[in-house]
């Protein structure tokens, strides 16, 4: 039954880490598609989302099928109900890829986003990489330092969210209303792409110790 | 042990009833502020979400316990899953109030909404009211009409979206880039908290049929 139980959450975990490769190329590919207007490249992201949805219910359907036919330790348990919490965050982050994508598709033939925001998205497009890029390791090695090591990357992004309304609110700014809504929106969407990122890495560390992790998200 | 369960499931959906209140007077009392520019209200709100909090907490800690002692049917189980995956969607319309009140924050003594946009950020308002009461009631009365009408609601707060942008994308907008930026945003916050509503009238016609919900969230 044990060996039973911990085949099936490893194949729970295999799936979290699919997930995991599949929105971090989602959100790669989304940012190249609003960088340089590639409207093929951002459609693709958009096709691509259906798959991590399927993915999302793979996970919730192992969940179920393990919590009903098996017999977990509370261990066990929260471990499980923890992998059915990160598969969500997952699934969250490829909408976002797909909110992205879709700013770049709006705005085609020009780009969504204009030369004074370009290289702050591309630091919010690397940034947003390097999260993603450690999540798929910790998932795979259960790597709890790498999982914690989340938060700073996070505040990397919060203050190249903060820069971007700073740029857009000065005297100044040239782009006119509709870059900055486009500009506002795209910063909100890498920034909860993050906070859910942190979600998954605070989800790895409690598959390894079984504990609670309280409210999901932050404000 | 089934009278157990019931009365265990029941402790839990009295928490979601509880949360589903507790959100959408948040949602009311955001919006009041943000279209009176009440700093008192606003900071309210802030400060009352962290009972929110505790409740999703207490959510999560009694479907623990259920499924670590208990021995649910696999009906019994999906309703108890779905149940947390209720909660988590409440906490998150919790959050969603909090950032339109912190946009009331941030511009006070000015209002942030103009008054090019007080009639539909009113409605929006409204609108959010309507689904959050239909929550209430039909978590407390486990009633599936109900659930199943907030679609309908969730239309209504799209149309209103998309009302704004055309509003703040006119070439005559004459509030500049700063009310646009804090327009999209908080219009974000509307859209999503009908979101999460739809999702738990979801929720509430699986806690009654026992089947899965997919994939969580729309994109």
């Amino acid at each position: 039954m044990r060996e039973n139980f911990d085949d099936e959450l490893a194949r729970v975990t295999s799936c979290l880490i699919t997930m995991a490769k599949a929105v971090r190329e989602a959100m790669r590919q989304a940012g190249a598609a609003l960088l340089t207007a590639d409207y093929t490249l951002a459609q693709q992201v958009a096709v691509n989302d259906a798959e991590v949805d399927v993915l999302y219910r793979v996970v919730d359907d192992r969940v179920f099928h393990l919590l009903a036919h098996q017999r977990p330790t509370a261990d066990e348990l929260r471990s499980t109900l923890t992998a059915l919490q990160a598969a969500a965050d997952l699934e969250r982050m490829g909408d976002l890829a797909v909110h992205v994508a879709r700013a770049a598709l709006r705005r085609y033939p020009a780009t969504a986003v204009g030369p004074e925001l370009t290289e702050l998205f591309r630091a919010m497009s690397s940034t947003a990489d390097r999260l993603a890029g450690k999540i798929v390791l910790a998932l795979s090695d259960q790597d709890e330092v790498l999982a914690g090591q989340l938060d700073g990357d996070d505040d990397a992004m919060d203050q190249l969210h903060r820069q971007l309304f700073g740029v857009m609110l000065r005297p100044d700014w040239p782009l006119g209303v509709e870059a900055a809504v486009d500009g506002a929106l795209l910063g909100r969407y890498y920034e909860r792409y993050a906070d859910h990122a942190v979600n998954v890495g605070q989800h790895v560390l409690l598959l390894g110790t079984g504990k609670t992790a309280g409210a999901p998200g932050s404000v």
